[in-house]
């Protein structure tokens, strides 16, 4: 039953996946295909790893990592492993993001280029720290056994909040470098930005993929009826029939 | 008691309606001082139009206009005056948008310069369509009397879903948008953008304003407990005491 009334929390999964997949894959080809490639050199090529590991990061594994508790197979049982992974990802997440900054910070300094001028620097870089923030203080509170159940009630509502809003974050900031790093390629050229060459259409493409998949995250995070249920309405509710999902209801029943 | 349970209700609009007017006057400056300011005659100076707003229509208005239930005052009562200026602050908002894109593309005609060809207007041509798109379907499914209350329900998380989607898309354009009017405004000039002129703090503090102003009204609309009671709980709940917010039961009880 469960497996039957989660048909479309699995095929919302496979689109997130292959979503997810295409915006890694079409990162990299646009780096690969038009950009020249990849190096660990501080040259261009260095910069090209920029763009492929912060879609990755910041946007790929980040939502997939936010997503853990979404899965009905961590609804029943104990809650430790699955905080572990939700943990684990978002730290391969952590640490993809913080390699993408090593490449762009390196580029910038190995060809004497100014940090952090523009805006999507300086949004990407609050995103970044706020991840920081967030998974330290949610290792801090959720993992680590010292807070209290009260305390862990107030923050969770904050957490899953901030949580969204610095994937939604994250997407802006990948927007506006998609779009500045094709101003800067594209000018001088025979065909520049405006008129769209195939270049261009490819990595618009790809930073639409990129918010779609981000809505759809959020769309599963924040608006779907696929949520953990409390603890305390499996326990209290079940006997009266007033659980108001119907999923639910086939949790309590088989 | 319904005054002092919403006092930090209060506090978060005056912070609301504050954040939403510097997002507007600080565009209105940056065009203004350092871009030679309005008119309507498909010159440059029809452009700064385009900004302003957008921030206006897409961000500011929009964002209040999502938060009429959120008022306690909504809550009782017919629901029908809520709805109307819900849908009236919503059309104000897409006029705004619409005159905003009357002024880049009459400025592009203008000047031969190509439209659409950006991901800032991928992406912002997108959340202006939705926008129609969700306009006209809470017209006819939640003003017009013929939808059953079953496919109100229904619709109604996917409404405020796209809601709170859309303005996410409008952030994320304007961003972009910001980001790149600074590199065609400061190129070729003594203080480019990479050297951060007084303009480009100015003019990205500007955009991490409108990223403060969309967090708050995304924090209110989804996050907070600010929201109407259901019909149902009222009516059901009030007898067991079981509403399970403090707020709720003020409402009640009084």
């Amino acid at each position: 039953m469960i497996r039957m009334a989660s048909g479309w929390f699995y095929l919302s999964c496979l689109l997130l996946g292959s979503l997810g997949s295409m915006c890694i894959l079409f990162t990299i080809y646009w780096m690969q295909y038009w950009r020249g490639g990849f190096a660990w050199n501080g040259s261009i090529y260095m910069f090209n790893w920029h763009p492929v590991l912060m879609v990755a990061g910041m946007v790929v594994f980040y939502g997939g990592a936010s997503l853990v508790y979404r899965l009905p197979q961590s609804w029943v049982g104990p809650r430790l492993p699955w905080k572990l992974l939700h943990a684990a990802l978002h730290l391969i997440a952590f640490i993809l993001t913080v390699v993408g900054l090593v490449a762009v910070f390196t580029f910038h300094n190995h060809g004497r280029i100014a940090n952090l001028y523009s805006l999507h620097s300086w949004l990407g870089i609050t995103a970044v720290f706020l991840f920081a923030c967030q998974w330290c203080l949610g290792f801090a509170v959720f993992l680590l056994p010292w807070a209290s159940m009260w305390l862990r009630s107030l923050l969770k509502p904050i957490h899953v909040f901030f949580g969204a809003a610095i994937l939604s974050l994250s997407i802006a900031s990948v927007i506006s470098g998609i779009n500045e790093k094709l101003f800067f390629s594209l000018k001088n050229t025979t065909r520049p930005y405006n008129s769209l060459p195939s270049e261009a259409v490819f990595a618009n493409s790809t930073g639409m993929l990129v918010v779609a998949f981000g809505l759809l995250v959020l769309y599963i995070l924040l608006a779907s009826s696929w949520k953990r249920p409390e603890p305390g309405i499996l326990t209290d509710r079940q006997t009266h029939c007033q659980v108001p999902s119907s999923r639910l209801l086939c949790l309590v029943g088989k």
